[in-house]
């Protein structure tokens, strides 16, 4: 099966990635030199695209370019290039709102699906960092920072209605990989699917019982729900550790694909879950038993700070910049204003939560596993983890509105560990 | 000022509609004859559009062109031609689900902005209707079908992801309409605002008591963010009294220019709290004092049926047709459905009781009032029904989740006529 592409696409490789690039202006700027001595290295370890590293005489780039497929399975799963053009808009628009904590752009070519960007370097992907148990000291700051900057002025707290609007109809055009959310998230993990597959036969009872229980499937219904029609910002759409490049001093978030006008407690909720997900995951990383409790801690210490400094930069942004149509200044100010955020926040916390819960059981469950995970060869030890990573998620998913601060949730994760540890002796 | 229009585009008169109709097959077909004998008659008493009745000698259609700004007010509040576009966009997509409450469609004619349909005849605006004290006995069961028709089908619930975004991204750009609701119902009336008119002086201190009500703010904020930004179905947009025509028999929905994808709740709150509105009107217009007491119950008994039958046929159209990607059936079956229906039926019930409650302030202390409090003539008595109006209203915004039945909403409806009449006496 060769699948259609528009008039003047090719997908490049290593050796005729240079000569293209030579026509772009912006990349010549950067690499410098002669174009036939610019050498181009592929390194997508990604699920779905190209991605390059070009080096030239005076500088670097990376190059990314989709393909009409998802490039792990290949043909047999097409997906629309129009991807690189829904992440290069969102990014553009990041870039404005969070310019520290994304890669510089380049430039977009919309006969290839191609954007040049900033390499970086020496940021390493924070999963990988975070399995080899990396302490980033900034990265609870960075990324709500991120979050509260990317979130806050895509909503409808900053945005004039007509902009918001038509900023939301440009990416109901992502619906394919919104797609790949709503079918992997939000449904196989909780029925009987061929896409799903998990730590066999040690986690088969414990699936069994999820595919049971109505009370958390109507609460994931409900998230899905949400994620289907509460557009409330312009959400990077994929927030978890994968997503984010680190060094200790910076932290830069990469591939938006699945960008789409959502809502917040997504984005939140999938980095809080990725990280709870790490957490339950180092037992299967640590030298010796209890030899990361330290880290552990870090982590614990570090979904704390993130959400509490996500809500403290999100309320402060919108105390100072009420442009949008949503809360009229007109209509609450002092103490009624602080009440309506504390209303808004708290509902916005339920529902990360819940998303969080929902991005763990899909990396335990679901056909997309995490190398937190992954990476754990004994499958006795990964089955207890993953089970720890169950244990929180359902109580997430189910109950995320009984939970009023994240250091309930924290002091949860802290318990099911000790009780799973404490299982195990 | 001369507003810029396309090319191609101008205002039709009663001299000039009937030969560019000439040249619309669909026009000829229904109105026969040789087009010098057809006769065009203005008769737009509504605030936006011209609207003709054009008769030849087979029979007789209804015109409506938009005008590049709002008719009531002149070239001084321009308005997009475009909303010609999405009202015969919205009316196409509710006739195909709601065929029996909408006028038949012949023809949309892009460049005038100009909609031809059926003559509807001799159904007459339900909102003079009741201002007569006429009983409509279907009319509730008309209403119910063609809200829970139109709302479930156009609803994740019924519309595969892909479809409904694109549909949502249409209606994106009918934002020009969606703003005079942002501002009209949900800010002005709580704010100081040279648009807002009241019955003066009698209202005055329930005006500022209103302005001074943070908790009410607080509720209509949140309801102002659903409207933003709860993308849930294609909303009929301004379901009220004034945009349905009916016989003893026939029902049929008119006017959906401001349709846009948004809360399900603004639809079935908008006619519910028009009900109401009328049923405090009713005092205006009675003969003499409870004279029009049988008819103020038929009014309330026309709410719950309404409710109870949308309620009823929105779930029932959901069991037969779980074909969206919301609450996917292999996640709930049997009781578990039933439930999660509940819960969301509860929830929507809510809104929309918030929803009806923000229809009836604005129209009380908003710009645009309704004919059935604005007949009243004694300044007076349209004042003690307003005030009526207002209890209940500001009731139904601050403690929608309090109510749990549409028979709570009527029994309170009930109680603030008996009181007031007792305190009048």
């Amino acid at each position: 099966m060769a699948l259609e592409t528009p008039p003047g696409y090719r997908a490049f490789d290593e050796a005729s990635l240079p000569g293209h690039l030579a026509g772009i202006e912006a990349a010549r700027a950067v690499l410098g030199g002669d174009p036939s001595g610019w050498r181009a290295f592929e390194v997508g370890d990604g699920n779905l695209n190209l991605v390059f590293i070009v080096e030239g005489p005076d500088g670097d780039l990376c190059v990314k370019q989709a393909l009409p497929y998802v490039r792990l399975v290949g043909e047999s799963w097409p997906l629309p290039l129009s991807r690189a053009f829904f992440e290069h808009e969102a990014a553009s628009i990041q870039a404005r709102h969070a310019p520290a904590y994304v890669p510089r752009l380049h430039h977009y070519d919309p006969t290839h699906f191609l954007i040049v960007m900033e390499r970086l370097r020496p940021h390493v992907i924070v999963r990988q960092g975070m399995i080899a148990g990396r302490v980033y000291p900034d990265f609870a700051r960075h990324m709500a920072d991120y979050a509260a900057r990317t979130l806050f002025f895509t909503s409808d707290l900053a945005m004039r209605a007509e902009e918001k609007k038509a900023m939301t109809a440009t990416f109901c055009g992502n619906s394919a990989l919104c797609r790949i959310t709503e079918d992997l998230i939000f449904t196989d993990p909780y029925t009987v699917s061929e896409r799903n597959r998990w730590t066999s036969p040690q986690l088969d009872a414990r699936a069994a019982q999820i595919r049971d229980d109505d009370a958390l499937k109507a609460a994931a219904s409900r998230l899905k729900l949400a994620f289907l029609a509460e557009a409330q910002a312009l959400l990077h759409g994929d927030l978890h550790t994968g997503s984010i490049m680190a060094t200790e001093d910076e932290t830069r978030v990469i591939d938006p694909e699945f960008a789409f006008v959502g809502p917040i407690g997504f984005d939140v909720g999938k980095l809080i879950g990725n990280l709870l997900l790490s957490h339950f995951a180092q037992a299967g990383h640590e030298a010796e038993p209890r030899g990361r409790d330290g880290y552990r801690a870090w982590i614990l210490e570090t979904v704390e700070a993130f959400w509490n400094g996500f809500s403290e930069t999100f309320r402060g942004l919108w105390r100072e910049n009420r442009t949008g149509d949503a809360f009229p200044p007109s209509l609450l100010q002092g103490q009624a204003f602080e009440a309506a955020q504390g209303a808004y926040m708290a509902r916005l916390f339920a529902e990360s939560l819940g998303f969080a819960g929902c991005s763990m059981i899909r990396r335990t469950l679901g056909l997309a596993h995490n190398a937190d995970l992954e990476r754990i060869e004994d499958p006795n030890l990964r089955a207890a983890c993953e089970g720890r990573v169950l244990d929180l998620a359902v109580a997430l998913v189910k109950n995320a509105h009984a939970l009023g601060a994240i250091e309930e949730v924290t002091a949860r994760a802290r318990a099911i560990e000790a009780q799973g540890r404490d299982r195990a002796a």
